[in-house]
């Protein structure tokens, strides 16, 4: 039995969108679905009964990061990551390889692997399928992603092609050195950019492995929205009905509208939690940037139209106070509405699957939200 | 019907500590009792829900750093603290004197008031008693603390006695300017250091005034802790039976205890959120310093015989790890369990005024904590 299985329940006859559920080790949760990122073990600033409060199925975790603080070691000897950090719902770790990509210096990519440098030591690391592997069956997470190399935005098609065969390669080592199959599904991650062919090559190649998964890699990494929905379109139909669909790092609300609409099943990213640091908040009618001086004597909600526990219990001239002094709760309150925001979006996504109506959802949404306009405020 | 009364339930025989309860329009909270502090209407990186989980009774907020950001007239407009920042339990607030003296640069002091410069933004400012009576009636807790003068430690006989003077005169200003007298109980605050004829000047003439409760000022400034515990020992003694007594400023759990065994009834203190946020914390085996490295592996809860939330779901090695990575989580989770433990100790020491053996109570905690130890490390 696969440790990892999508259920598809229903496709929604005006979107194609796909309503579905994905059962694992730790539970299921229902896609689409928006994880929450927590990259050190932790959802910044949020305590796990918060995420829960708040509807989070599944959480992702950083493989790079934990790797390099605590030390996957330790997280084994605690348990894994859901002991370790107290959290029994699924966790997704991610392979590493993005991490090693945007953030190390000094990088050498061999067939071998990536030597590079350690962003706060300055150390030599090694990361190679292998490694990536052995850190990922110690964090113990229900779903983790296969070592991939990801090329910039925008790459030649020679060097795409290059990099999507090694990406290949990488993953059927990755299959061969994965130890615990029966307790993590491990994804795929098809590259290949904005071309066609390449995003075809790569996809049969991955389908061919039969992993119990597949991921979109190489997306929302500085490409027009357009180009990413384009791509989106010929490859969602490369990769099989029967298995679940994650489009990596997409976090903004119109991006997963879009992504259902062409299939995706799941989708993660650190905005809401990283613009909630800044003070800016999603809502309804867009974005409000609550530590302006504007709110300084607004005792409205964040967003009037939200039934979060902090739309319930807290105005905007209270959390912009709490945020100007720099108070670890204003941020608290951004990030759990941010996060409430999405992962109430994402129900509302199913919903309309399930009322085979997400197209008009989308119209009205982008509508209240102003992604209709010109000068919309995207994040 | 004054807005703050005090219900004496017993005297513990072997201690002379009072078991009591302090009635306010928010509610009762027991005394002896601790107050967690949140200096900007947040008691830091901890939400409401969280101190009301962990048994806090009543917190207390800063008047001049509320008065600097957000603004008195927010607050008031907001409908006061309570509302603010969502506490529907009793708040105390002190008179911003004592930071207005520890905390700003070039004051100077004259009949009038004070004149000094926000630490802020360098702005010229003046705090008078009339002024923080006006602040505290916007702001709204059910506690006021009348405006004092705080010597340094140590002062001189003759400039604490025009000190003690003047403070009774300022306190004769704040019972006239107070406006909402039965909304809002005004303590006053007997001054005098570890003069004993001081200390008795200064209660008999704010005695005569007849406020609903009384605060030890001056203690817990630098003095040795016997001179603390001898100034208290005299000091209490002349406060009237029928209203509470409050320590400012004390939160080491020796200090709690040995202030209860001379019959005070509150206590507030920054120390266990402002230690937690150094990554240390209060375990009935003394201080553990969680960011040490020799907690790394260590899956053992902060404390092994603490039941709070915290200690039930996280190990060292994961708080270490938070706290190494400045997650703020780490530090919530710290706060947690330091205001608990003395949350929790309040409650202890009131179970053992009740059985009239407070005495016992502090050998054995002293015994276990190592405060007997000669080289006790304490806060």
């Amino acid at each position: 039995m696969a440790a990892v299985t999508y259920e598809h329940i229903k496709t929604c006859t005006q979107s194609g969108a796909r309503l579905g559920r994905v059962h694992t080790p730790h539970g299921t949760f229902e896609t689409p679905v928006f994880m929450p990122v927590g990259t050190l073990a932790t959802v910044k600033t949020m305590s796990p009964d918060e995420l829960k409060e708040l509807g989070s199925q599944i959480i992702l975790s950083n493989t790079y990061h934990l790797w390099l603080r605590p030390g996957h070691d330790i997280i084994r000897e605690a348990g894994g990551l859901h002991a370790f950090m107290n959290w029994d719902r699924p966790i997704l770790t991610d392979s590493g390889g993005f991490q090693v990509f945007s953030l190390s210096d000094m990088r050498k990519i061999t067939e071998e692997g990536v030597e590079f440098r350690n962003h706060l030591s300055g150390e030599k690391l090694f990361l190679s399928p292998e490694g990536s592997m052995e850190i990922q069956n110690d964090l113990g997470p229900d779903i983790m992603m296969a070592f991939d190399e990801c090329p910039p935005y925008p790459a030649e098609h020679d060097y795409m092609k290059a990099s999507v065969e090694r990406t290949s390669r990488w993953a059927e080592r990755c299959l061969k050195a994965h130890k615990r199959p029966d307790e993590q599904g491990l994804f795929g991650i098809v590259q290949g950019g904005e071309y066609e062919d390449l995003r075809r090559q790569s996809a049969e190649d991955l389908v061919s492995m039969d992993f119990p998964g597949y991921a979109i890699g190489g997306l929302s990494v500085g490409e027009p929205k357009d180009v990413m929905n384009r791509a989106l379109e010929f490859t969602t139909p490369l990769l099989p009905d029967n298995k679940p669909r994650y489009l990596m790092g997409v976090g903004s609300p119109d991006s997963l509208i879009d992504g259902a609409i062409r299939g995706v099943d799941m989708f993660d990213c650190v905005l809401p939690t990283r613009i909630a640091r800044n003070g800016t908040c999603m809502t309804s009618e867009g974005r409000l940037v609550v530590r302006n001086a504007k709110y300084a004597r607004d005792f409205r909600p964040i967003d009037e139209n939200c039934d979060c526990q902090v739309c319930k219990n807290y105005s905007r001239a209270y959390i912009r106070h709490l945020v100007k002094c720099n108070e670890t709760f204003g941020y608290r309150l951004t990030s759990y509405h941010n996060l409430y925001f999405l992962v109430n979006l994402m129900e509302n996504v199913r919903q309309a699957i399930r009322k085979d109506r997400l197209l008009d959802f989308k119209e009205a949404f982008f509508e209240q939200y102003g992604f209709n306009k010109k000068d919309a405020k995207n994040f």
